[in-house]
């Protein structure tokens, strides 16, 4: 870009000479999608950039308008009361937002980059075999989870707790909630043991904590937020992003990361199955996802799991 | 419509008339919009429609090729190496995809309407006391799947049957799939045998239907998509939308709707949950949200449950 030619015209796109290098992820459902091209800038070289495109949200009176005034539909197809078409509207209702970074660096590009997701089906065995040793020889810090149960840190923002050593925990919000509106609302309950690495771990031995949890949880929900425990999602994540033990509260409205049913096990649901037995998270199977750049997937490739 | 002036043009587009009577949902995220209109049909009276607009997902090489075409773009903000434009690009990119059910129920109107949700924990008794009989007075039409079955509709859309009439199922694309990109991949498996409302319903008996689903649907889908087992997610939901037993997958980096873990269950997970025990399905609490305006939660309500 810019050189000899006609530098004004050249220089006037923030795009000129766009050449794709890779899509670094895209979202079907959000309809976005994060790019990493080169351009043409102002230097001799060609830049790295990141563009991200993303559709508009609808505006109500802006396509009843629309629809009013017969616009070009093709049919796709056709069942009983159902049919489906596409639609074209006009270039103003069509705008796409448009992000640019340029100079993009290696650290951009590597933040949009989306990983491949693998299912695993992680058997009793393989959790003894696999992950429990990877687990160990991570020694991935938790010093801030004690830090809060110590009240060394965050001890302001803590909720109710129920100081009990073995069947006591702390409830806090979580990071993601700004504790301005209750659509989000989003808690951490953080169990007082320690030892309690995940799901795998539990027996009928921490019933009274999970029954503790559930239920006063629940209570100190409703008496702070006046929330509903019949408007909460209570749940595990396996596996979990810290191994040591903690339950998540949020709305039930409220589609936040990680409620999915390849990561979340419902508390309600968890202890109904240590009830019926004790034994159940040590020799079910567990399904969930791993990423392709995480080293727990590496672990089960090397033994033929993935 | 339709009328003196010229019913040739008035009759052929589905939308003649439109007037809004209400936006029943809406969401900024999705960029998905749900509207409640009255429109011209073939009848003398105005017929209520529902009518859904979706911007459609980008496609990588349209997109890359549209950006290194200089499009239209007009300037939003500039902070150092980020700005933000908006671009205008040609029709061709911009289809919407357009849902219409004409003639639209109360039932339709309210599916879409968005509504608080509350928590039910189904017992095995209160299926039997409640939601069974509220499912058997329902008489919901189901013909639309029959349509399928019987290949009287979309059987030009079939990616795989097993014809089995006990053990058998067929698999089809979910119309929330346009097919165009495997990363929003959405197919459903529809059960040949007749008569299995849900989950509710599973014993030992059904688990040569479920192995099938889950193996043939997914080689079904390596073949078509190159798309592998590993990379599926693969359930059901409860509730369900229509009593007649079917199996969603979905692509496992697709946030579809209804993955969450108070609504799906896991096929894997079902399979052993039989195996360990034939009626787990029968006797089980299950866990699940509805919405404000549903008829079965006002039957919970009756019984004291909610």
């Amino acid at each position: 870009g810019g050189g000899l030619g006609d530098p004004e015209v050249s220089d006037s796109h923030p795009l000129a000479g766009f050449r794709l290098q890779a899509v670094l992820k895209e979202s079907a459902r959000d309809k976005v999608i994060f790019l990493h091209g080169k351009v043409d800038g102002d230097s001799q070289e060609p830049q790295d950039t990141v563009v991200i495109l993303e559709r508009v949200p609808f505006q109500a009176d802006a396509v009843s308008g629309l629809l009013s005034q017969r616009p070009p539909v093709t049919l796709q197809l056709k069942n009983d009361i159902y049919s489906v078409y596409h639609l074209t509207p006009p270039p103003a209702l069509n705008e796409i937002k448009t992000t640019v970074i340029c100079p993009a660096t290696e650290k951009h590009i590597k933040k949009y980059l989306r990983q491949d997701l693998f299912l695993i089906h992680e058997t009793g065995e393989d959790y003894k075999a696999v992950t429990l040793p990877f687990i160990e020889a991570q020694s991935f810090s938790i010093q801030w989870v004690y830090n809060i149960l110590e009240k060394k840190a965050e001890a302001d923002r803590i909720e109710y707790e129920n100081p009990d050593p073995e069947h006591g925990f702390i409830l806090i919000p979580d990071f993601k909630w700004n504790q301005k509106q209750v659509e989000d609302l989003y808690l951490i309950a953080i169990c007082h043991p320690r030892g309690i690495k995940s799901l795998r771990d539990l027996t009928s031995d921490h019933l009274p904590l999970l029954r503790n949890i559930l239920i006063e949880g629940q209570d100190a929900i409703l008496k702070r937020y006046g929330f509903h425990g019949n408007k909460l999602r209570i749940y595990l994540h396996y596996q979990p992003s810290y191994y040591h033990l903690h339950v998540h509260f949020t709305a039930l409205g409220h589609d936040a990361p990680g409620i999915s049913v390849e990561r979340a096990h419902l508390l309600h649901d968890v202890i109904q199955n240590i009830e019926s037995d004790p034994r159940y998270y040590q020799i079910r199977t567990l399904t969930y996802a791993l990423r392709a750049d995480e080293a727990l997937l590496a672990k089960f490739r090397e033994v033929g799991k993935c």
